[in-house]
């Protein structure tokens, strides 16, 4: 879809992703009007063309479409709330990262008091936003999502309309951060545990980029066995997986490094070995972890 | 390297890893003799041209190098030591999976055995072996790894020698199998709470695979962070990441999903915050694990 470059917009919230997303609208010739709490965070937007608005009602009266990103919807709801009756028959698309069943509540927020609604998720990095490689997710109802499509367009690369319920975006987003930081928490781990053993970070990297290469094949298979709900254990087991993070755990230990994380993931291993499905494909444990009891 | 075609090779253990080994040889023309405590588990790879050996010491009194792996060092041992006189002047590479300790272990074993030594650990799955994706680690005398390195080569692709200290393939190995498999408990729990939301595994894998090409950028960066000891938090900060996986912990615990990694991770995180890193950047952490007191 290409930009539609015309369209006024509004961008609520000037930390560093709405600060990026408020650029790209500039970018790619946007009347933009921004506010954020502290105006001075407007400097260099003012300075490209951006509008300071002196309240959030002032600055969704100025476009037909407002973006809010802020830290979460609590934040949101402190500055659209008293913006209702200005929003009225506008848009508002929240890319503000918070739960589905939180998506919803504000979506029955908006319905109530007649504005229309997206909710959104911004998956990429702020460095990526008005390029080739933002992703960014939303969901609500498509009639809304069709009529700014060419708007949205200027953030960047990959826009998906996910759906109709609102929650759709806030769930696929909760769970790829609980991917994100998971995996993140393992790589400051893994340094911690090299470093103990006198290998440098920089040495180590190479080879994690090589691990982080295999991901997406195992994705792939993975995504397919818990859909089907069958775990063939014929490329590695739970019971091999939990001996691995057994020796993990082990060096860990050994050089006085925090096991925490590993040890609520073995945890989860053992579960399933427990419950018998020791000889099952990893996969299993995404069964295992729901059926808690 | 290119690899030698013509020289002996025995392999020791014959689970899925130690028939792929065996059958890059036999594929590469090696006169290759295999044995396992279960025999039936050579007979693909003896109809492929291996010779069976009816003993440990059988096996390796056949060729100039061994290779062992099998599922920890204790089984390790249970198999080369009745066999240590026979391996006396030969080259013992262990390509099994354990921590750095017991490597420098089993390596002054083999010293005290007369029998040349090499630590290994390979980092990529089954199905790469003999192929140019194939990731292996070796650590230990250097002129040993010379001597095998073209027999060595018909593993496949990327084969690395570390250096002397004999812990430092599983130095490696751990730190990147920590990755790997904190990322795979990633991964299940992110299916489940998708699931859990509607979302289907394979409707996620597509961003999942997304979130996977920003690993090696952060790698980077976080690598150089680590080493150098300063950890800027103008792209994202402990607090920002605290407050995500907040997030998902609330989004997990409503649908039911178990949270003990990401609690888990989240307190590493507030460890951190209250020992005044906030406003640092992630990779801060890789500090606090170590220094937990």
């Amino acid at each position: 879809m290409a930009a539609d470059n015309r369209a006024p917009v509004t961008v609520l919230g000037l930390g560093p992703m709405g600060r990026a997303l408020a650029g790209a609208f500039l970018d790619n010739g946007h009347p933009t009007t921004v506010w954020n709490r502290t105006a001075s965070r407007a400097e260099s937007l003012v300075a490209r063309g951006a509008t300071l608005a002196d309240t959030p009602a002032d600055a969704v009266a100025a476009s037909p479409l407002a973006i809010v990103c802020v830290i979460d919807y609590d934040a949101v709801h402190a500055i659209v709330d008293p913006a209702a009756g200005a929003l009225k028959g506008r848009t508002l698309v929240n890319l503000t990262a918070d739960t589905p069943e939180r998506a919803r509540r504000t979506a029955a927020w908006a319905a109530a008091h007649g504005v229309d609604y997206l909710d959104g998720a911004v998956m990429t990095p702020t460095t990526t936003i008005g390029g080739p490689a933002a992703v960014v997710l939303y969901s609500g109802p498509e009639e809304i999502y069709r009529t700014h499509e060419a708007t949205l367009a200027s953030l960047g690369g990959g826009a998906t309309h996910l759906g109709a319920d609102p929650g759709r975006a806030a769930a696929h987003d909760v769970a790829l951060l609980d991917l994100f930081w998971t995996s993140m928490s393992g790589l400051v781990h893994a340094f911690a545990l090299a470093a103990a053993e006198g290998v440098r970070a920089r040495e180590l990297a190479p080879f994690a980029k090589g691990i982080s290469a295999l991901l997406p094949d195992i994705m792939e298979s993975f995504a397919q066995q818990v859909d089907d709900g069958r775990h063939p254990g014929d490329q590695s087991t739970v019971l091999s997986a939990a001996a691995g993070m057994e020796h993990i755990i082990h060096a860990a230990r050994a050089r006085g490094i925090d096991t925490g994380v590993l040890s609520a993931a073995s945890a989860v291993a053992r579960r399933a070995i427990d419950a018998g499905h020791g000889e099952d494909g990893f996969s299993r444990l995404a069964e295992v972890l729901t059926n808690r009891g």
